[in-house]
């Protein structure tokens, strides 16, 4: 009796095995077909795209020589619908970096379809925002504890935590900002190399050992310059991010939000906004480059003579420097159009 | 002349626009329907690799309660041509984990042609390899100079460069893995959480202060010991590659090169170097536990009495054990089949 119970329910499930086994090849026959039908037909529309861009590229070269008048509507036109629309999915790769390839190996960061980039674009937006505010509070606590709590010395390790947590934050920012870029985004390297040298800051002051006692008011102000270029860090964040977020906004409203690249001014509300934004940048910049000529400063008059102190100050000067050439640089460009 | 030849350049170079601007708007036409298209096409291939798979598990639960012999050879083959094949590229996609979004955000990273998949798998494995030799270079250079140049005293730079590229290196290892596992790899869990611990002790020794003179041989005993536990690592390495990277080549020879996950002995003959390889590993593993136990008790007698001393001997302990408790749960699942 239960020998054939067994041997019936045996049989109905060896059934749906063979079934199964059959849906399982249709399905993969089907895939495996998908799969190189789409291929050719995205070689095709991809080799497509890279004609027209050649194209293109020749055409622009010809009107930069000065053969014909700049603002040919048609022209800007057809690169728009190539940079913009799904078409440009088909474009080549823009080259990977070296910095993804070094994390990450050589896998696909790329979105094809344009939705899908602009969530990772919006998602790194709010990202921003949310760090801005944590890299607000975090060193504005530490440098309150400090005068409060901890009578005028930090103690080692939540400095420490802070600046790993830094070290975290700029690496995935770089990160972002390269996948950013594969997708499309214009932005300019120097602002992906700005956090390439915040990381190696953090990094180098993670080895910066944190005197005590005796005289730490002294031993550690070069930890409190560190802490106030941080706050300002913050401040400049913010005021950018909020910037940032409002030319998305009207990009919107001009049902431009397909385009990871503003070619022309017709974010006109928003220039002005920036025209606010950038002499608070400017100062923070010059502020920033003060606090790394002050950590020089520091090193050579022997104040605290560690080879830290040197790199710090050395690379808050690049990076002011850099920070400020790059911010003339995009109001150039866009003034330009 | 000058006005006419100008005029007729124009011309040539309007006709060229707009020409252009066609063809970019027919491939953006052709872009956007193929776009379309494949999603819906993939939308339905997904749900019948959804329904396929849930009956399959289905199935695979009845089978567990004992109604039928395990070892199904049609059972296993609808699962291994939907595991394996095209097909299981649409299967849902394993859940992202919060390492990757933390780092880079909710961007894909998954490849949907096996080859491709492959091709990332073998990226990782010569990755590895490349590591493993600078493993066992780095920390034996600095374990070679320190008795032959440095006088027994090692100079903080160097240490502090090599666990800067540690934290990097495993950094990029648990990013690797986990896209690996996104893409379908069957790696253990553990594996990736042994990685996130090495970091946790790479970024806790960066702060680890190196005393030098006087008596820094005394001083500097934890750091020795952290060395030879890096050395034993890359020993570890090597054995593991030269073992996977076999693995790798008896699946290809074995036409199965498109299996990211093996389910049954068909590696017998690996297996047997596994067998050779594990009790070197029981080995390591000991001595990984035995340093930080030492690093444990040196806190604990007060030669150094800092946290990060003990916090890196903690780890240690941990993941010996973990990496005991895994070694030994593969074995066990390897010989159950
Ligand atoms: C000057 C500034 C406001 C210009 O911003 P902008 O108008 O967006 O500049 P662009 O039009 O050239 O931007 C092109 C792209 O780069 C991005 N981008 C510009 N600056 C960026 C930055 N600092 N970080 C990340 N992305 C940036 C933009 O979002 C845009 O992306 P998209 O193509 O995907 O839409 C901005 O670069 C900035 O705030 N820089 C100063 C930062 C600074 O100095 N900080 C430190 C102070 S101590
Ligand atoms: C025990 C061991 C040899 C088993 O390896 P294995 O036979 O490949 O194990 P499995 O069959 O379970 O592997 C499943 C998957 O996980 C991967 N994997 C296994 N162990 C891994 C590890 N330690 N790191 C990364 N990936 C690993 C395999 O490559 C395989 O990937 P795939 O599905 O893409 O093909 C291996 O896990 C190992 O070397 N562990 C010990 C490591 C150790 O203890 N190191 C420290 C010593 S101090």
């Amino acid at each position: 009796m239960e020998e054939s119970s067994s041997s019936s329910s045996q049989k109905k499930i060896e059934e749906e095995v063979s079934r199964l086994a059959e849906l399982a090849k249709e399905l993969q026959d089907s895939a495996s077909s998908f799969i190189s039908n789409s291929t050719t037909e995205e070689q095709s529309l991809r080799q497509r795209a890279l004609a027209i861009d050649s194209n293109l590229k020749k055409l622009h070269s010809s009107v930069q020589t000065g053969a014909i008048d700049r603002k040919q509507a048609h022209k800007v036109r057809a690169r728009c619908i190539l940079s913009d629309g799904d078409g440009a999915s088909f474009l080549p790769n823009k080259s990977h970096g070296r910095f993804l390839k070094m994390f990450l190996g050589p896998i696909n960061v790329r979105a094809s379809r344009k939705d899908v980039q602009l969530k990772v674009k919006e998602e790194y937006n709010s990202y921003r925002d949310r760090t801005a505010f944590l890299f607000l509070l975090f060193p504005s606590t530490l440098l309150l504890l400090r005068s409060w709590v901890w009578n005028g010395c930090f103690p080692a390790l939540p400095v420490q935590l802070y600046q790993a947590w830094l070290l975290f934050l700029y690496t995935s920012l770089a990160l972002r900002e390269n996948i950013l870029r594969v997708n499309g985004s214009d932005i300019r390297s120097w602002w992906i190399c700005h956090h390439y040298c915040a990381m190696v800051m953090a990094l180098v002051s993670l080895t910066w050992e944190i005197k005590g006692q005796p005289d730490c008011s002294h031993m550690q102000s070069d930890v409190q310059l560190f802490l106030l270029w941080a706050v300002m860090q913050g401040v400049a964040m913010l005021l950018q991010n909020r910037y940032q977020r409002q030319r998305l906004y009207t990009r919107i409203a001009l049902g431009k939000a397909k385009r990871m690249d503003v070619v022309w001014g017709e974010t006109a509300g928003v220039e002005g906004q920036l025209l606010l934004l950038c002499p608070i940048l400017f100062v923070l910049q010059g502020f920033e480059a003060y606090i790394g000529l002050l950590l020089l400063k520091n090193s050579l008059v022997g104040v605290v003579s560690e080879w830290q102190v040197v790199v710090c100050g050395i690379l808050l000067v690049v990076m002011a420097v850099g920070n400020f050439a790059n911010t003339v640089q995009t109001l150039i460009s866009k003034s330009r159009i």
